[in-house]
């Protein structure tokens, strides 16, 4: 799927790379620093923008009208001031500078693609915090790329921790025309595109995750949260959310699947009590190793195409799983992250890496596409690989046994919440 | 490509498995025994069709005679006996009964298809028993499975070895009619099929490996040879064979290189000097991981859809190909196999082989259309994984490093026989 290609994938050619941390503190080797040091530094670089504010909150308003009939009504010059400090504070506790860059933010700050890039990057920054803390030890490399063709990206990984043996959590954001592929790719998902001259402006931009821990009984979770829009060559806007949170243990604990699940109704229920089990199959459908006859894990929620009731509600909707991310995930990797483990349990977990390892190069939309895309970012795509992975010819669990108890739930799905 | 699949992938359903070896020594767990005790049984099966055999071959030789015009003569009844004999000498030494079975080899043994079906069996045999005498210690374990839909298969492997990580060779012979989607992608190659009814028959047959190692200085293998026939709505039989065998070292050790290379060159020599530069190009071609600008290894030859000169010169051919195999490969298993390492050396082969599962799970068509088949055998198709591979974000190895040296050869493919 294209949407994914571009939030996963889509970065500069590999040469254009460039790690920048800018806020001083995003490389650090041991958990982050409270960057305080560097605030001056930042905010000497919003100064002189802050005039130019207010005019341009109502270009963002005379944009956002065009689109949708329920965001809140423009601040006045008081409230874009106010607005405009709350905006840099948020932005303090990035992992690095956001991809539009300050100034770009402000001037559409009540516009759903500036808030959804606020929105990503906070994300972005409470996982990895959160995760930093739980592993004591590692912290998250920073690395801020660039796409030649606009936008870009900053990718946090931490590797080979205490806790986790890989934790990948990417942000992008760009923009520019979508090759042709993309085009045929998206029409083929039954969407309508009038192009210009071949030609199709599209932004889009994501947050996308996989959390691989050490210890067989801490699950990994994947979430990938995303925002696209597309002007035709009539000047309409398409726009529209993707994303969704699943979970993928080695062994079946009941109780924390689910939490999980829980956890991930209720955000959904904020909004309509159709979307959990709506989304809750879709996601299922979607991590389904066919070749296998099992899911990839025991599911969450996933969802693509969202553009209703409004930009306003989906968006409101998507910032809700957002915020669920690490309510429904922490608290099992703090509960297990100690529990004592064999030898065979961490085999059968290198076997079940194996088999993510075939979901996401086999049949992931966004993966595929990524790879198949010239000048994408293989490392921000692969980032979702384990560190290591088996396959072993022929292996096939006892009866009754813990890793046969799992295969059932991969092959058979529950309903965890009822 | 569907020829790929059908040879690497196509198997019944994973319930129709029957690990079967009336061999009698098919999983013996130390080594290969010599067999000797089970050979009165084999005989008294064969004894019971001996009478049928004249006239059988010569209806072996009126099909050939459609297809072909350089094969050799019909053989008198004497020579059949004789043949009879040879043919049941030469079955002693498989892994498992060929999957035709005796009766219907021997009732067209001077056709094409049935001295294929003896070559991928004999070159099972032959790789398996080299393999099994370096490594010293474990044994192949045999399983011979069966098609619903038509002939089966005869998967070995060994896995955890003294020398070899995973080993796995494995023969398929399959027939019945090829589905909508493969006759789709042979067509999208080039080929013209007539059809009747929307049906193709088809035989397709190969023997497919993949070798790991365990050691970093001994490099994997990889080699496939495979023939495949349709026949038309109007009666004409399309045939052609495929295949190729080529080397994935860790480090470059150029002295490999050059005899790996040269032995295959010499096979191709034999037949064609044009043979070997143009497959050696293929070979470079095929296996490159796109999205990392490398190839898997250092090639050796590839070539597919090849139905010239003749049937018979191109079964020679392959017939030489196949003979290559442990000349070009065993002797540098022998001579690297008790090399010291270090943990960093056995750590850069766990990424290459991660690179391996990219080719494979992402580009290679055999793989890749085999696990889209329904009632393909997973476990013979993935065989090919390695045992264990790693995936390291970010990892690049030192200038002038052995680890950047194979990348260079990796990135720039070089002539290594001229």
């Amino acid at each position: 799927m294209s949407l994914l290609l571009l939030l996963r994938g889509a970065g500069g050619a590999r040469g254009a790379l460039r790690p920048c941390c800018p806020w001083g503190r995003a490389a650090s080797r041991r958990g982050l620093s409270s960057g305080a040091g560097v605030r001056p530094g930042r905010r000497s670089l919003l100064a002189g923008l802050a005039g130019a504010a207010a005019a341009l909150a109502g270009l963002g308003l005379a944009r956002r009208a065009e689109m949708v009939s329920r965001e809140p009504v423009a601040p006045s010059l008081g409230e874009a001031a106010e607005d405009e400090d709350e905006l840099s504070r948020r932005c303090g506790d990035f992992m690095a500078p956001p991809v539009s860059g300050l100034r770009e933010l402000r001037s559409r700050r009540q516009d759903v693609r500036s808030r959804m890039e606020m929105l990503i990057m906070e994300t972005q920054s409470q996982v990895c915090r959160a995760l930093a803390q739980v592993d004591r030890g590692a912290a998250f490399t920073v690395d801020r790329w660039e796409r030649k063709e606009g936008g870009g990206g900053v990718s946090c990984v931490l590797q080979d921790g205490n806790v986790f043996e890989k934790a990948g959590v990417n942000v992008s954001v760009v923009s520019g025309h979508l090759s042709e592929e993309a085009v045929q790719q998206m029409r083929s998902r039954g969407k309508t595109l009038k192009t210009k001259n071949g030609k199709l402006p599209f932004c889009a931009m994501g947050v996308s995750s996989v959390i691989h821990p050490k210890n067989p009984h801490v699950p990994t979770i994947h979430f990938n949260y995303r925002y696209f829009e597309i002007e035709e060559a009539d000047g309409t806007k398409q726009w529209w959310f993707g994303g969704g949170t699943d979970l993928t243990p080695t062994y079946l604990n009941e109780e924390d699947a689910v939490h999980f699940h829980k956890t991930l109704k209720e955000a959904c229920d904020q909004h309509n009590p159709e979307l959990y089990p709506k989304y809750k199959k879709w996601c299922d459908d979607y991590f389904y190793i066919k070749h296998r006859g099992e899911r990839r894990g025991i599911g969450g929620i996933f969802f693509d195409d969202l553009d209703s009731p409004s930009k306003e509600e989906a968006f409101q909707f998507v910032q809700s799983c957002a915020k669920a991310i690490v309510p429904c995930y922490v608290p099992i990797v703090k509960k297990h992250s100690r529990d004592p483990f064999t030898p065979e349990e961490k085999l059968w977990q290198q076997l079940r890496r194996g088999r993510y390892v075939e979901f996401n190069l086999v049949y992931d939309r966004g993966t595929k596409f990524g790879l198949a895309t010239p000048g994408s970012r293989i490392e921000s795509i692969l980032m979702s690989l384990p560190l290591t992975a088996r396959w072993q010819y022929m292996h096939t669990p006892p009866e009754k046994s813990r890793e046969a108890e799992i295969l059932e739930v991969l092959r058979n799905p529950k309903d965890w919440v009822h």
